[in-house]
């Protein structure tokens, strides 16, 4: 998707409102309006970029220094006992607007909220394996 | 839990094996022993922090900086088609850890991970209280 046609770059242009919690120079943080819980907050970065590794180091740096400061007003102000902090790359991960972007959840113990964690295990000598596949990447 | 006891800080001194993909000045990042899919990596500060609002934002920043690159890595090396990366803050939201940690999870078209998304909305004038109550916050 183009910028141009980006939801949440016209957000950050004005073309559309938001119910701002936080703006700096390299973010703006609005609450999420299909929230999964009460202050599900979005934070993204002002200048478009579609996925996490398309937003080069140093910027990522500036966008997720707020990261801390944001969650824990957000966790604050909602009397949270915690808060999960998420970002979905790519449509088969869940995302939906093309514009990189954290989701800021606040969580209650007992929430009901996200419970499935299918944790498996390697098989004998595959992890390294995999490790050395992921290196080769880097 | 003080970090002494921290079994991320004993993998950052090498007490304690890892698996490991990535390590710059500021992160460590290996692979999670009990994956929710195949190359799941945790990234992790090699400094001692409990929760994400813990750690500074200057210090943050550092740590964010290569979450692209190795989320990057891990999907191209995975044949991914998109990822998660997520922090889960506090026990409420599935820390179990109690050291800053980001999961990268790599995901395929279809795979069945985390589906359940249960958004909802805010009733007529609710989204701006909330958005007051944690600007109140920052």
């Amino acid at each position: 998707m183009d910028s141009n046609d980006c939801v949440f770059c016209k957000m950050v242009e004005g073309q559309i409102p938001v119910t701002k919690v936080y703006e700096d120079q390299a973010v703006l943080a609005f609450l999420d309006i299909a929230p999964v819980s009460r202050g599900h907050t979005l934070l993204i970065p002002k200048q478009h970029f579609s996925r996490l590794h398309d937003c080069p180091a140093e910027h990522l740096a500036k966008v997720c220094s707020s990261l801390g400061t944001v969650s824990a007003a957000v966790a604050s102000a909602m009397n949270a006992d915690g808060y999960n902090v998420l970002c979905n790359t790519g449509r088969a991960a869940g995302q939906i607007v093309e514009h990189l972007h954290f989701h800021i959840i606040p969580r209650r113990t007992g929430d009901g909220l996200f419970t499935h964690w299918p944790a498996s295990r390697y098989e004998q000598g595959q992890i390294e394996q995999v490790a050395q596949e992921i290196r080769k990447h880097l």
